[in-house]
């Protein structure tokens, strides 16, 4: 943590801010270990450059900060009392006028606005690329996790498809598998619950499990993941539910080779959007390029979405320790869908898969 | 949803609002039906007494809204081509300088900084108030599915009672009970994860299951939930791990009469006020008051967390539909901590209890 701490502060100055102030979520866990549930009340840490920081939350979760070097500000239960304590809490930093980095993406106006109480006259620059700065190369103990957590996932997987039936529901299939990874050691924490679609669902890329029944004839498309200490997996295989269209094992075949191609593209020094244009070369060459309708993949960590993204328009280079998937897929609306994800780790001097189950299509 | 977006035009036109700009969450569920995962990809759905909702969404998402009355705005996987597509969607509206009504404990910067660059001269006022109105009497299908959830989780607890041996750790204990909890039939997407707390684990109101392993002499607290057709169940009791304490037995049974007197003092008429003094003054007069800590219960539907809240401070009264958590506790620092938790529904002429599972404490 202390670690953690001192790049924040050296980031602080790289990135010309102030300050940053953080709700509860995977940057404040990053930083400082601690969790905090997102609730109706509203808990804030705010870092500087040189003073201990600064933390509001509800006195019933004082216990979570004893003996940490924060400098704490509870507030009592009654919400009339809250706006006090935080005007209090920011003042105390002295911000009114500076730069206060915020996360968009996960500070709520909830927060913002007792933060902003405190400092009216500070600017709230997007610092994103300053989180993202800290936790995008992951270190050897966060990979381990990682691995860790795709390895609950296949042993999950593993065991749930000998139980696959043609009749049973997508929902049903869903719960299995989520029990499957709790018993393999996930934590309930999931990074998302199980994406179990099939047939004409199995063409919607962010499908949710349905009452839909396997048919004969279906494609499965299985998009799972684990958590391991506070890591990630996310991987997704296709099926065929017994004989299938001889369409649905060519665009299988070619979406097999596209994962191929972005895996094999990625390694230190090459831009992300290299690893999707590999993949989608070969979709669009195999002339489904517009049925290929998402970015080749995204980072993976404490989140199963953050940098770096695999774009087309994302020139930033990959570095030793980046973490993302490699998913496209070909979905034939109205019809079925196939989606083929990897998880990998640039390396020194290439890149690590960490995830080795069968990638031919598999007949259920 | 026909109905609930006529009274949510109602509710604009009373609260004195323009229009409402929601993220994805319960709320937007509630009134559209339309679920979507909060990720980097901002979606807004915007509300106006008399015109079209728009929604602003990635492409790929496109297949949720077909059919449907909105006016879509999807945008593509760059996020340079974002900030345009928004700009215009909001515009399309004519909100500049309008009334836009917000919800900050949902509402991210990521989308609100959207909204606003579509309506720069726009008010942004708190919609909490004008929401919570629209949700908080529940009627008969969402009580329906509290029973079911109050109903799943009782009996995923009475799966694992037999299980519970001296030597688990609290999070084995809890991993056996989320994955109870999926087998008899709740949703993967739980209203939080279990709660098992021992010993001075147990004296901390929103502990995380640990590697803390069950002794003789402990308290524990099981603190757990289901989610059923989108709506929750939030039940706690506590038990003894073998002989426990004299003092143990004593505030088990001050915490029983407490969480009685709450549930007896729910009825339509009366103040959420009231139902906290009721059972905060069993604990005050056995002499623990300073040991309870927390308010005595909050709302549940949708969320784990929302109105009515049960504090003494809130004069809020109480009609039929509204249903509530009765939790008191007693938490005694560095030993043990005690906590009863019901859920409630207010009805015509009282109050009906949806959870019945023994209060008396078990020896486990």
């Amino acid at each position: 943590m202390t670690a953690r701490l001192e790049n924040l502060k050296q980031a602080l100055r790289t990135f010309g801010l102030d300050s940053i102030a953080l709700n509860p979520g995977p940057s404040l866990t990053y930083l400082t270990g601690l969790c905090f549930h997102l609730s109706e009340r509203p808990v804030v840490v705010i870092f500087t450059p040189d003073k201990p920081p600064v933390i509001v939350l509800p006195e019933l979760e004082m216990l979570k900060v004893a003996g940490s070097p924060f400098q704490a500000f509870p507030y009592p239960e009654n919400p009339a009392e809250w706006d006090g304590v935080f005007r209090k809490a920011v003042q105390s930093l002295g911000l009114d006028g500076k730069r206060i980095g915020v996360e968009p993406r996960a500070l709520r106006l909830l927060e913002f606005r007792q933060v902003k109480n405190g400092a009216r006259e500070a600017e709230f620059p997007d610092a994103s690329r300053l989180v993202s700065s800290l936790r995008i190369k992951k270190d050897a103990g966060e990979i381990a996790a990682m691995r860790k957590a795709v390895k609950v996932a296949q042993s999950a997987l593993e065991a749930i498809l000998p139980l696959i039936k043609i009749g049973m529901t997508e929902k049903e299939l869903a719960a299995e598998l989520t029990v499957q990874l709790l018993r393999h050691g996930s934590q309930p924490e999931m990074p998302f619950s199980p994406i179990l679609s099939t047939g004409p669902n199995s063409a919607n890329p962010h499908a949710s499990p349905s009452e839909r029944k396997l048919q004969p004839g279906d494609l499965l498309v299985i998009d799972w993941g684990a958590t391991v200490d506070g890591y990630i997996s996310d991987l997704t295989r296709t099926f065929a539910v017994g004989e299938v269209d001889a369409e649905y094992r060519k665009i299988h075949q070619i979406v097999q080779e596209a994962n191929a191609a972005g895996r094999a593209a990625a390694r230190p020094g090459v831009q992300c959007a290299e690893v999707d244009k590999a993949a989608r070369e070969v979709i669009e060459k195999a002339g489904y390029g517009q049925y290929f309708t998402h970015r080749t993949g995204h980072g993976i960590g404490m989140e199963s979405h953050e940098d770096p993204y695999m774009r087309g328009d994302n020139e930033q280079l990959l570095e030793p320790g980046m973490a993302f998937t490699v998913e496209p897929g070909i979905y034939l609306p109205g019809r079925n869908g196939v989606r083929i994800e990897d998880n990998v780790v640039i390396t020194e001097d290439g890149a690590e898969c960490l995830s080795s189950l069968e990638r031919n299509l598999i007949v259920v």
